[in-house]
């Protein structure tokens, strides 16, 4: 067998847990399977990097931001190479000029467009364990460019996709993906296994466990993936194509707090003003969740609509510049607001989920600003200070503690 | 003007010194000159990252100690090329690979084959000041190599000589190559300029101010090198073909106390001794220094030889293992010894230095325990705990304060 592991920044942030990292890749290797590893940089080195360029330079350059975050990487490829060998395993270490990842030229925020395997393919067939570093690839110009956050994520799914390996396995430091946060609900239950589309839907959402990219791509190319936690022995979570367990209602509860909601108020009630008023989002490179739209009255109408709260600034900003073209009478703004979503494949062909989502919010006491639905995912926005509740009340209302209702 | 600038990883230590070196780069872009600028890793870098590798394997690969280091130039490469670009300059960052600086395959100790001046002219003729990762290069494989130490000299005098570039300075923190060691001889003084001969010489024998390897390019290439202090403007040292100037008896006085002696004493004296001897030297890899030869007497002669304090346990290890080979009576050493030199291309048609240096220190009733002479320079072995007092007094029965004895 030939298996993608990819270890992030905790699981390497010290000498001890580098060691236990290499123990467990040798345990693999022992068992007679190729590995290739993927690495991020040691613990908090990426931030640190970061700050150290910010105290030089409070606009640094993309370009030579890459090339500074990228040595992150290689430092703990080259530090996990020396562990490993010192267990007395055949390993190399390779960076991404070194295999030949290709990336679109945005520095700090590239996609991979080709990854050679050649190199690869030769240290495999030498039996060495491959590990490469996550994170990063080269443009047409050989310059070094970063893939943005959860990109070792990303870089371990291509990998898997290019080796057609049979696959890949995201260490975390959890069990793998649950119903619910289970910071918020501690009866949340770990999922066996997940469709690519629902995990979409929770990537989506902020559950952190695996980049949305890294899963479009694990979709794409049909790769095995396996979300596991490094430090125990736990099977963790399956991420495929289509789910063999008898499909449940909902598979899980998410909630994003990074989330703030705009009010554009008094707008002329006339055709085009939507497609204004989100041009000049999508000009400013803004991206936006939930709309809303009431109904006109009195020849207006409000549209409402939500941003990350990282583009909060900038949206007002713009909104503020364009509020005569807008004709808008005011803009009104609030970040203490939370998305709580329910996810699942289950829920296609059921319309009950909506209404049972809705009484458990009603139940709590918990009102409801805006709604927002998909074929596999219902989300409502709350008050930030409830969010949690309502998680744990949906958690509850669809028993997914124990088995969940069942589509 | 094409001008190749190198700075140590002192010069760059912290963002106060990055932005003292960024500004003193820029002055001289502002002139109007080409500049390709060669950087050591940041301050103590080098050394806390062979302490990290040691700290997870105590053999750590060299292929992958290379992998490890050479993530230090390339993060002061980045990080100044931030400080030039708020000062408002153009500027880019490349490392080896990049570059394309290609190196034997000795990790660890590699030496520069060819250098791809393609990019680097690309960027001069876009304008931009062009920053270079030193130290280091990759090998036939696309591997990283590092250069061994002293390797960013190196790797400015190869760019120098390649791009065919007008001047080559190496910034350091004195003001040049002085006539001795100004901590050692207070009233030192410093030379306008020194022959590549010379240099090599003093690079040889300890004086840590260029490395050897990059004075023996400088002169294959006729590079025109200028030893400088990167905290003043003082013009420095230029280290050429021939000087200009009235030529001195001796160029300067140096010491080197890493050094040991070793004796093989009762061997043979018979013909192949020596041979025997420093073939197993060599077969050690061991460097030897002087060598001196006891006249025989009773059928036995002694060897005695100097090796560098970190080869002393090694050799002596070999010289126990082959003692019956060589039918020697008895091993000793002695640690406690300095060699102490005398520089300049004017010895060579003057028989009068070695008389002067001998006098200078039976003056100061210091013992010589060993001689070795070469066309430019004169070396003897004395107690250490007398080294520094002999440099003074030789220093100054050569009149070198002032304006030195002429020859």
């Amino acid at each position: 067998m030939l298996i993608v592991q990819k270890f992030g920044g905790s699981s390497v942030a010290d000498n001890e847990r580098i060691f236990k990292v290499a123990r467990r890749i040798t345990e693999r290797y022992k068992e007679g399977n190729d590995i290739i590893v993927v690495l991020s940089a040691q613990g908090k080195t990426t931030d640190e990097l970061i700050k150290k360029a910010y105290s030089i330079n409070p606009k640094p350059s993309k370009r030579e931001l890459d090339m500074l975050l990228a040595t992150g990487e290689q430092q703990s490829v080259a530090l996990m190479a020396m562990a490993i060998r010192s267990l007395g395993f055949p390993v190399i270490s390779l960076n991404a000029a070194q295999v030949g990842i290709r990336t679109t030229s945005a520095y700090g925020n590239a996609r991979i467009r080709t990854i050679n395997t050649e190199r690869i393919e030769q240290e495999l067939v030498r039996k060495n364990i491959v590990l490469i570093t996550g994170f990063q690839g080269i443009n047409k110009y050989d310059d070094i460019t970063t893939l943005g956050r959860g990109g070792s994520d990303t870089s371990a799914v291509m990998l898997a996709a290019v080796t057609h390996a049979d696959s890949c396995e995201i260490y975390t430091d959890v069990d793998g993906v649950y119903t619910a946060d289970p910071r918020i609900v501690p009866n949340a239950r770990k999922l066996d296994e997940i469709s690519y589309d629902e995990m979409l839907e929770f990537a989506a959402l902020g559950a952190k466990v695996l980049h949305s990219r890294s899963v479009e791509v694990a979709k794409k190319y049909n790769v095995n993936l396996v979300v596991r936690n490094s430090l125990n022995e736990n099977p963790g979570t399956v991420v495929k194509e289509e789910c063999q367990v008898e499909r449940m209602l909902i598979s899980g509860v998410a909630v994003d707090k990074d989330i703030s909601r705009i009010a554009v108020i008094g707008i002329p009630d006339e055709p085009g003003m939507a497609f204004k008023l989100f041009s000049l989002m999508s000009k400013a490179k803004v991206s936006v969740d939930i709309i809303l739209q009431s109904v006109g009255r009195d020849g207006t109408k409000d549209i409402s609509f939500t941003v990350s709260k990282g583009d909060l600034v900038d949206t007002l900003k713009v909104l503020e510049e364009h509020k005569g073209m807008l004709s808008a009478k005011e803009i009104t703004h609030d970040d203490e607001v939370a998305k709580v979503s329910v996810v699942g494949a289950g829920m296609a062909t059921n319309s009950g989920v909506a209404s049972l989502m809705f009484e458990a919010l009603y139940d709590a006491g918990i009102n409801i600003n805006m709604i927002s639905t998909s074929e596999i995912k219902i989300s409502v926005l709350v008050d930030s200070a409830r969010a949690d509740e309502a998680v744990a009340a949906i958690h509850d209302k669809f028993k997914l503690a124990t088995m969940g209702l069942k589509a």
